[in-house]
């Protein structure tokens, strides 16, 4: 049986997943894909925190323990960030080294350096765990559809965010609230921005965009909308009109373009992905021969990361991933793809109009929607609370930018008492 | 870029399926993975019938077009049945071809004969298509969950029954009412027996098994119920009570061994698998480090089919697989694995029972029930008509064959007046 050392860098949650399914399972990878994977050396800023783990790895600081051992062929790269993780990347790669890593942000923003390096090292990074942990997307869009024009992705692609939204929900608690709780619990960092305001969503929606429609994707005119301004209100309007509010990663394969966005999202509460709860990811495909395929899963946390890490580990050590790094289309020499601009998307909405409660308001917004050219699906007076009254509408789709300056001329123009809400409705 | 000839054997809707993907998007896959897929020769019995496609291809009806010719090392076998479909396969293995098949019998039935002289003769069988169709469910539990001891499966696997299943719950239809529609409807064949009385499902859930225990799974001592009894009243107390009625493959390794099945099963509503609706498959996995996965798509057609084919000729095509089958443990040399009797299920248990409308009845037989050693989540009496009573009890998990003996002993003791009707629930 092959023995394949593996170098680890960084013993953080992740790794030290790794570590316990290596501790655990080392006997069923042997039995089932005739593999002996071999811990052999980890690196760590503190040798000191070894997490309660027992290993028989060497445990250095110095990257050099593992770049200089002829032994590793394959390093797992379980570092966070996009400056120090990316030296140490960079380093294994011109160590002649095969990459596996978690690290989403630097595949998304420094993909094509990345790939063009490891391509002219002759060596592969493996990023399976980088987008929804424990459910092997990256796989089935790469490999399982294959045969496949991608026509959409709708996904939801973090699980901070999703189980805060599940929380507004089941307690009607405001955004703040919902925040607080699921720090408490661990599902939020102490400074959650980068997954409260989609940036890491867009990540992850920029790589599965990369390899379906195999063009280099610009992050900086992706639509990224965070989930922060949400309120009680959103979520409880939704549900009232048979939705529930997730933020959605949404990529369409338009004859005008690609359309990309990040986006809070009423999804229609019988479409499969509104039933994605707590901190659970989803992805919903819909490809030219399969039709629709969903995915649903844990997407972050030890063992389920740690699952797709040890996937990708395999894929290298067995050479699988070699045939297909050589070959593949999506890793280098692409061309930026040109994103339709927000104001073209193309997309259902919703809209809340807070008005006087006086006859005549509703059939003027009506005419409003009309005159600017937005095709209502449904429309009715919602609520009452002393002189207010709230006018809920959902569209057919539309243009977007058409519809925001309709809904901006409804709120200049005195009809309303109060800036019109308008979020975006999935299929 | 490299070449690779591909030889097809069954001109059928697959096949068809599979020559529309070429025709249309050779293109896709050169740029996608390096590939250029040829399609040199196709076999058919009738070369007349050549559904209307234009292909490059030769078309023969002799197998030796394929067999003799060095320059094709991968051949697509879409024919069905487990007799002239074994011989084709057997030959072209015994000519060095790779062979990608749709077959599920053939691989259920003799995979150990077949896998052992595709290994013997240095080729291999791929088979994502045998199971679930466009879903890529093979791949995900072979290599995206290859660091995970799976602890269960369930899946709805059989396009034909959910379909019926679904009318039946839409129309208040009865079985065959629903039935003759889906052949109508072209979801069910002429003779539809081995969809609906759950072989079908059973071939597809013993090669998960396979795979996923690395055992060889004794097709002849699984429990297999179809759905050819359940009747409109099974499925409205089954909606009444919250749930749904699928025909469910069922999986799950338990410390006293492997528990493998197939049944009609009330699924909770809120359980994923129940919205898998119309001839969708889905399969929910519950593994140690990625913990549930979900997969659902479309399970047949001639598209989804394709689209696994290729995925398959492409894995052998670009390499691939073949480091795969040099080294995994589910191919060969396995040991029989030895089930556990249906009486030893461990599951939920739904019972209709029919009593006469007097007082004192819900009460014996709860008490007959208690008795017996079952525990009851629900129990109510839920119509009545004439001089009838129905009383329907939801179980905790129990022992199947107690169960069965104390509802037994309730309709033979007389507090019935029809017998009891008794369904498996899932978890």
């Amino acid at each position: 049986m092959r023995r394949v050392a593996i170098g680890l860098i960084g013993w953080g949650t992740v790794g030290g997943g790794v570590v316990d399914i290596l501790n655990r399972d080392a006997a069923l990878l042997r039995e089932r894909c005739g593999l002996d994977l071999w811990l052999k050396t980890i690196v760590t800023r503190d040798p000191s925190r070894t997490r309660d783990q027992r290993t028989g790895a060497t445990v250095a600081t110095d990257l050099r323990a593992i770049l200089d051992d002829p032994e590793i062929p394959v390093v797992i790269h379980l570092v966070g960030g996009t400056t120090v993780a990316k030296d140490l990347l960079v380093a294994c790669l011109k160590a002649g080294k095969h990459v596996v890593t978690a690290n989403k942000a630097l595949i998304a923003e420094h993909g094509d350096e990345l790939f063009t390096l490891a391509a002219h090292q002759g060596v592969g990074i493996a990023f399976e765990a980088a987008v929804a942990g424990g459910i092997p997307v990256i796989a089935a869009l790469r490999d399982g559809l294959v045969a496949n024009r991608i026509e959409s992705i709708s996904g939801i692609l973090n699980g901070t965010c999703n189980f805060i939204l599940t929380k507004m929900e089941a307690e009607g608690w405001g955004y703040d609230e919902a925040l607080a709780e699921a720090q408490k619990l661990g599902y939020a960092e102490t400074d959650p921005t980068l997954d409260v305001d989609g940036t890491d969503t867009a990540h992850k929606l920029a790589i599965l965009a990369r390899i379906a429609w195999g063009g280099r994707i610009p992050l900086s005119s992706l639509t990224i909308e965070g989930i922060q301004s949400l309120t009680a209100t959103d979520i409880a309007s939704a549900k009232t009109l048979g939705a529930r509010i997730k933020l959605l990663a949404v990529a369409r394969n338009r004859p005008e373009g690609l359309e990309l966005r990040v986006a809070p999202t009423l999804v229609p509460l019988d479409h499969p992905l509104a039933s994605v709860m707590k901190n659970a990811n989803g992805i919903a495909l819909q490809s030219s021969a399969a039709g629709p395929t969903l995915l649903t899963g844990l997407g972050a946390g030890a063992l389920p990361t740690a699952s797709a890490v040890l996937a990708d580990v395999v894929d290298v050590a067995s050479g699988r991933y070699q045939a297909t790094v050589g070959h593949y289309g999506f890793f280098t020499g692409l061309q930026p793809v040109t994103l339709l601009p927000e104001a073209e998307e193309n997309t259902a909405c919703y809209a809340r109009f807070t008005v006087a409660d006086r006859p005549g308001v509703l059939a003027a917004i009506a005419t409003a929607l009309s005159n600017g050219g937005a095709s209502v699906q449904t429309i009715y007076q919602a609520t009452t609370t002393h002189d207010r009254a709230v006018i809920e509408v959902m569209t057919h789709p539309l243009r977007l930018g058409s519809f925001r300056q309709t809904v901006a001329a409804i709120d200049t123009g005195g009809l309303t008492v109060a800036p019109t809400r308008v979020l975006r409705k999935w299929l």
